[in-house]
């Protein structure tokens, strides 16, 4: 289901020249956002889709944390830091990104984890139903919580079925508990309609869940408006958090007291330092916590969301699809100009205001290319079994990025530097 | 099931005058280690049972994490800077600490949520056997993460029991599936004897979880040597990770490809970056990984561990038995000397080598006494309904301290200062 065509581009198709690039630099309303991220000087980074550049004030906020708060105000801080308040502090900041009204989201633990409760939680909320339904190339952790879920609770005979993207409408059922979708696909950078799908979903009486985490702060979102029931994303990407960041989740308060998840740590009781035996679930988002959080983790993430104080996320879409948009064209161009780029094939969709902020191209000597960029500077990645990923983040990504990673792959392409063995061995990235 | 009385204390009961502290400070083989930790000048810090002092090196290593790894290599750290494999790397340190041999310890997630998994796996391991037996004042996570999962997998009639530590022993059945215990108790101190208890557990046909949030390096344990089945446990009480560090946790070798633990993300599977839609168990303990870790976290932990680069545990042990002596020798004292304290109770075992490293004192005023004494310096912590907790890490605490302690608790005591209504506003401590 993705979003219909959205009729011509709206970047006019420019020359293929530097001078463009620079101009639509010089006009750039979030020129400024660059300097509060450490880009290596040299360096074109495009996988800010896979971990977000390193925003300055993260350095001087974990500085603090440690000779501070740790260093000197010691088990104090839980309260006097705030550090007790801080997945609901971290959280109501995202949420702010996603047009949530506050009290709905919660940051902890990872993506992964956040959606195991919450599918749990959804077998509790939709009572009777026993099927989740996802997409056959969602992303594989989504679908392998559930394939975990499964298993734990054969007696209730939950399923997980997944379709390809063009039947999810049709293969929603009264059998579906929840609909388990990644809005950007992780592939091809392909969008879901949020609000269509899941007026779809709501109209068959399944729940929806959405994984945002190619999404928050990239793409404007509306959760509370197009009535979407939980969702969960990392804090990684576009978000900025660090490696391995904590992960957020989303219930919408009239849900949030239906349920309740099955990580019952600690943390998610009403009444923690009662220490009673037995356990009680907190009200509000709280519950949705598990273990003790991880505050350093957290407490970069916090600081990295500051790059967006004062965006108005219209904006930032509006510079992520001229930027993808000029890369598409930039492709376009170099295959019609040079025949060792033929083999190169976008998998997005081309009008790219169907897509996250990222563009996918495919070619036979995927892996062997993207190192070789790597070693030319440019950090795109690579994804099984021929994909070229490349991502485009708004706050600091710029339009002479874009040119010179073209120019750069063309490089590569004409010279076939990728055809050396050295760029052929693989190794795992994420 | 404690550990039988082991005779006299180890420690000649010493003169109520700071100078035997001194002199055991000076003979202290440990005291080199002091100055690895940020202690704030003055302060005498007796809650590293709760949040470990930030060793020194934690600071420099995050320092580079950020310039160096996430800030310059960026994505490329996951290999370039084994990120990848942290979880693993950090594990096999802890696994020193608790005589395990390699690759049976991983670092991740938190104590709650690894646990679920331990108890879930438990499930397949021990099929047919629907009890987690556990002791009713066992950390409350503990617990509650057992109901959580019982909750969830109700048509397999999963249930806790719980009961008396006195009534352990007589209440393992052929139904237990798991005997699911903390190692030293979180209100008492009071130990358990791992291989004693372990070992009637096997007689049973039941398996060991231990919690070992209390105990790693702070005493000598040997998992291996005592056939113990599953461990888990914190990293930010004596490992000094940082607030909320990753938590462990341990499978014996035979025991590994026995299960599937439900948590299944990514991270768990066999080949992660071939990204295909059906989850497949790694072997080994990265099956027991789940999402993305958080790798600021684990770096602070990683870094923290140095501190017991070339101890010995037997000495720190040593150490640890000699501060809860002296210290419960003190508290003799002050009541033999002083009226006021006589409202004290000494509710860990009086023999410390029957306990962890902390003291456990009650006292009607418990709550309103401990804000005094942070209000004088001394940092200890209360755990409902009345408890004084002192924690004595051997590797920055000093028996200057112990003996400041209790003279600060003895003017505390003799002022009635905890009478004062600011000391009895009651807050949320960790």
């Amino acid at each position: 289901m993705p979003i219909p065509d959205a009729g011509a581009n709206p970047v006019n198709s420019p020359s293929n020249d530097v001078s463009w690039a620079r101009l639509q630099d010089e006009k750039d309303e979030l020129a400024d956002r660059h300097d509060l991220f450490q880009i290596p000087q040299g360096l074109i980074y495009l996988d800010g889709n896979s971990l977000g550049a390193l925003p300055k004030s993260v350095i001087q906020t974990l500085q603090h944390t440690l000779d501070k708060e740790w260093g000197e105000d010691l088990i104090q801080s839980w309260n006097k830091n705030s550090w007790m308040d801080l997945p609901r502090i971290v959280g109501e900041k995202i949420a702010k990104l996603m047009g949530a009204a506050p009290g709905q989201v919660i940051c902890t633990d990872s993506t992964s984890v956040n959606l195991f409760k919450l599918l749990a939680a959804s077998l509790q909320m939709n009572p009777g139903r026993t099927e989740i339904l996802s997409q056959d190339d969602n992303f594989p952790t989504d679908l392998y919580m559930a394939q975990g879920l499964a298993k734990l609770v054969t007696a209730q005979r939950l399923t997980l079925k997944t379709v390809p993207a063009p039947q999810l409408a049709s293969s929603i059922s009264k059998a579906t508990c929840a609909l388990m979708l990644t809005h950007v696909n992780f592939r091809t950078g392909e969008l879901h309609d949020i609000p269509a799908v899941t007026r779809l979903a709501h109209e068959k009486g399944a729940l929806v869940i959405w994984d945002l985490s190619h999404s928050t702060g990239v793409l404007p979102i509306q959760l509370d408006a197009d009535h979407v029931d939980m969702a969960v994303g990392c804090g990684y990407k576009y978000l900025n958090g660090g490696p391995g960041a904590p992960a957020y989740l989303y219930v919408r308060t009239a849900l949030q007291q239906k349920a309740e998840q099955p990580l019952s740590g600690w943390m998610g009781h009403a009444r923690p330092f009662e220490f009673s035996p037995h356990y009680e679930s907190a009200t509000g988002m709280l519950r949705y916590m598990s273990g003790t959080p991880q505050i350093l983790s957290l407490k970069a993430l916090d600081a990295a969301l500051g790059v967006y104080d004062g965006l108005d996320m219209a904006v930032v879409r509006q510079k992520s699809v001229a930027l993808t948009t000029y890369f598409v064209s930039l492709i376009n161009k170099l295959q019609e100009e040079c025949a060792q780029a033929m083999g190169l094939k976008v998998i997005s969709p081309r009008d790219t205001r169907r897509c996250g902020s990222q563009v996918s191209l495919t070619h036979e000597y995927g892996y062997a290319i993207v190192q070789a960029l790597i070693d030319r500077g440019v950090i795109g990645d690579f994804r099984e079994p021929d994909v070229l990923r490349f991502g485009f983040t708004p706050l600091y990504t710029r339009f002479v990025d874009v040119y010179q990673c073209v120019e750069i792959l063309r490089e590569v392409l004409v010279e076939c530097t990728y055809l050396e063995p050295r760029y052929n061995q693989r190794k795992a990235v994420t």
